[in-house]
């Protein structure tokens, strides 16, 4: 079995690696790091968890984790970037779930408001979106899991981009997000009195997931993107929709022809599904599920197309794609561990 | 007292208005018609109305709805356009809550997928916004009441167009709506078990608010101005947002100088909130009234402007501007019995 | 006009009274007081109130409150049993939500962990239930006001309590209620993430209410009577039911028959609305108005009684009550400002 | 592999029989009957089962469904006692999950208002609820799988019943459900915008759970026992938690006494998790697993017992107990394919 640790083990995206790892074949978790809850164990804070059983957890010791095989940082930005370069010189695999590695050094400390990685770090880091990188990945050591808005974003603009289907300055991105996105701790916008039976525009112009967009469209394409990005919560715990709008480059094209050439970019690709004709996906169609489903439009109209793009926040937006990277990393099949049916309803 | 009679008793819309003239200290109701429920009385198939008395309903007769000051269609499409007619040539005001009246006779014929009402009528209907019209509303015998997303996006667009802003093929329309905005039959779209948790596009490309949003745009600017639609299901039971983006004119101008402007133009209209910079709208902050509140942003990045604009689909989507309408026909006070405070949390 | 302030303006309860007493024909606020935002204004806390203009939050001074007419503590408990004497004795009406004047001396020190009330107003405190108590309230100086879950099984209980119908020692509450019950300071227990499609007890054998709910079934009747009682948090913002269970001392009684009891009982009394035969409540069909419903079924295998009280918490079980008390302390008719028909759906 | 037929493939319980079968280690699908959808593919009118391919569903044929080796119905009442009997005289296990052999004769007739099965069968039927059954059901070719409340009822009632720790005629259960509870047809009732943010009762006194309930705890003692139940509807897809409350034979019994004597009494039984002392347990806790959770508390004040049990509606109320029940049958290992950690959040 291949060693696992976890390092910020009480978030809502460890939890879900936990989840996901107590039935893979090949992985197993035998560390647990949790600076603010040492000695505790999980099932006591998480009555889901009762009747698993975990090592407490530890804090955060070099010496432990530099023996298992590969770590998941899944804690907020600004940890893994300081803890996981020994890690990686100790020959450990790493995803890190954060934004530390995922822009480059201004761009970083311009939406993330801190001091970047080193350099060697921020260059070495692969981005976890497989569907852009397998092959890359298959090589790294370090690898930066996109952000949870990102991959539903770029996946429904990849083969358009790559294509150069739709112009640069044309795209606008709709985003919609659960609550769980938030994270665990408690707060008035996370409030249920406050959250429930509304919908609210939220982070607009700030969202550190823009740059992260824009910066992967550019290395599949030539062209300069700048995109006009919303995002937006809605009341629910799970489940992402972007909802992606552009001009085309040659008007002509059709609804059928757009689904044709996406099947066939994300042929090979597991995880990513393209709805026939007429069929527009929703967040419940993917809910507990490492797929990303994607339903396409041109408005006979404006020509336009319109993307929507669902995936559940946690799974392909977090967690599963991060055991979905750690499986390529490691040598593993890509879908070890991730084929569930989405629960429905 | 001004008396009242309503036609399609039965539905949300209708509720509402029931809800709203019980208290308004002008309007009674002194007729309720349901052809489906004829005899029976609303409390019956209410709960919520018990303690309230009111005639039972009764069947669409011309004799008796001739005799009322206003009638309201609160009905599907295909309704008002054969009984409207008559009741305003006896002198009776008609408020028409559905699209018959929004749309020119091809594009009702189109969008709808029947026959038009009479050109007669469809010309001498005043389109029920009174932040555009309120002059010849003052006027009108016959007020058709606008749709609940077209409500919304005219009034998050109209500012802008009357001053050329923004480019008349540039602008993207993201509509949210609540499960409300869907009616009172059971459909599998509208099944708990399915809606809840869940996020999904429908309509695309269909929505019959397309063509009567940008029918009105052009009335309030001399350029040809196609949008580009798309609507959702939100799981929540009232509000509507539409988050709309579109390239400024003149890309200088700022966040504040939009909210100047819009401010500007929304003097003297009370149902109308600006936010203050940096503070977006939610569905939430206007629940059970009838106020719609805009927020405006522009992307330092992109020089596009954001605009969100909610409103409860029922009251300034709905009933609630239907009410607006009547006491501006009726020679009231505009907000006569729509001055609730919303209802929060 | 009456004066009124409001002692905690910024939680729950009082943006309650503040939007209910915005039309109140005879009580208008002219004080707001928060101690922790002192100077600020209503509406830039909250959005929904944008357009309505408040004086701004004031620091508690008894000079200023001792000349208005009536203050209702919106507070936690342990404010109002320190503050509200001098204003009684300064002849101020006071109205207090919280549990401070609710319970027995010992009682309070119990269940409240913290010192009572002294004595003189303990005693002096009039029990704000109108259906239990009105005649006194018309001549109270200090209203208690209910608790939400007293409310609702006290509504439910006391005609049966009352006419002897049910033995004293066989009754069984199980509450249910939604979140803002729990009030606007953020926790885990009110995370949308954890509560949404999340039922759960809590509270089990330690709500403050029970005491409550006991003493006043005794002021009703000479039986010692110890209830069995649970509490839920369910997932929706308003609304609350508390489902009851108890022996009849008569296993003759149909389920007719008590309808009708309770119907007499309640004659003369607004906002209590028996559901006819086979009926139940929701708390869907009183939201946002001051009603509280009630379903009774008689079992007929175990000749059991269930009776079922449904009310919105921050209406009946809060605010709105506590402006039908102070509508009777005041001289006032009853169901002034109080009126609106529930918001549907 | 051991080959299953699924009759009813188009249900809520179907789905979550499909969900959970795709990656049973033992137990394919080869037969998806729905005499309404015959010829249409699964993916077809599931989106969330896109690129998951089986067999198009067919209509209810014995020629094909004799040659499997399980037959699971997901059917409404009154199909199964039809169709089964032909199958298990041709050595086919079948695993009925409507009501159609959980109680006898008169008791059906009464409750489900239609002619009960063939007596031969009704007592051949095994009750799937292998907590009180193991034994029976490995040995059995009929199995009939418990309702969704009276598998938590009887989960939460069972020990106290067996060690007569409580009084046959003091039992009250308090049931409170998901929506899909109410299958996938829609209806007014579970129409979203009627059932969002509203909490009811409904069935009162009619719920055909509470005659299974009685029959199955009359198993397990030797006294008589009548409980005293009412089921609501909650505003959640699923989850489904009992409130119970009791009289205790002996009163100085405390909480820690109990829930010693519910482990012991589970012990051996992997998907009941009794909770420890004064952590109640929660739907969320359990979503998308086969654990039944179990919370007690003995009130200081009333010395009743209050027990709480807690289960996804979907899983151990219907198709996880299904599944359990079949690996019974089959001589599988009792947990296979159903040891997923619990959704969350």
């Amino acid at each position: 079995m291949i060693h696992a640790g976890i390092v910020g083990s009480t978030g809502y995206g460890a939890l879900e690696l936990v989840r996901l790892l107590q039935f893979h074949p090949h992985i197993e978790i035998t560390s647990l790091v949790s600076q603010s809850h040492e000695g505790e164990h999980i099932a006591d804070m998480y009555p889901h968890m009762n009747g698993f059983t975990f090592e407490p957890f530890s804090s955060f010791q070099f010496e432990t984790l530099k023996t298992v095989d590969v770590v998941f940082f899944a804690t907020p930005a600004g940890i893994a970037k300081n803890d996981a370069p020994a890690l990686i010189k100790a020959g450990v695999y790493v995803v890190d779930l954060s934004g530390d590695f995922r822009l480059q050094k201004s761009d970083y400390e311009n939406w993330y408001q801190q001091t970047a990685a080193a350099d060697e770090f921020l260059t070495e880091a692969e981005y976890g979106l497989p569907e852009l990188n397998r092959d890359k990945l298959q090589e790294a050591a370090l690898c930066s899991n996109p952000g949870c808005f990102a991959t539903s974003a770029l996946l429904g603009l990849l083969p358009a981009v790559n294509n150069s289907w739709i112009n640069p300055d044309s795209v606008t991105v709709d985003g919609k997000t659960g609550l769980s996105g938030a994270g665990r701790t408690p707060s008035a916008k996370t409030h249920f009195s406050e959250t429930n039976e509304n919908t609210m525009p939220y982070k607009i112009g700030k969202h550190q997931h823009i740059p992260e967009i824009e910066r992967y469209l550019m290395q599949s394409s030539e062209a300069e993107w700048t995109i006009q990005m919303s995002t937006h919560l809605i009341p629910m715990t799970r489940g992402l929709l972007c909802s992606m709008y552009a001009v085309q480059t040659d008007k002509s094209r059709t609804t059928e022809e757009w689904i044709d050439k996406y099947r066939e970019f994300y042929r090979g690709h597991p995880f990513v599904r393209i709805h026939p004709y007429e069929q527009m996906p929703a967040t419940k169609f993917v809910l507990g599920s490492n797929y990303c489903d994607i339903g396409i439009h041109v408005d006979q109209r404006t020509k336009r197309v319109a993307v929507f793009s669902a995936l559940d926040n946690l799974m392909k937006g977090a967690s599963g794609q991060a055991i979905q990277n750690a499986n390529l990393m490691l040598g593993l099949e890509e879908t070890c561990g991730l084929q569930q049916i989405p629960i429905y309803p």
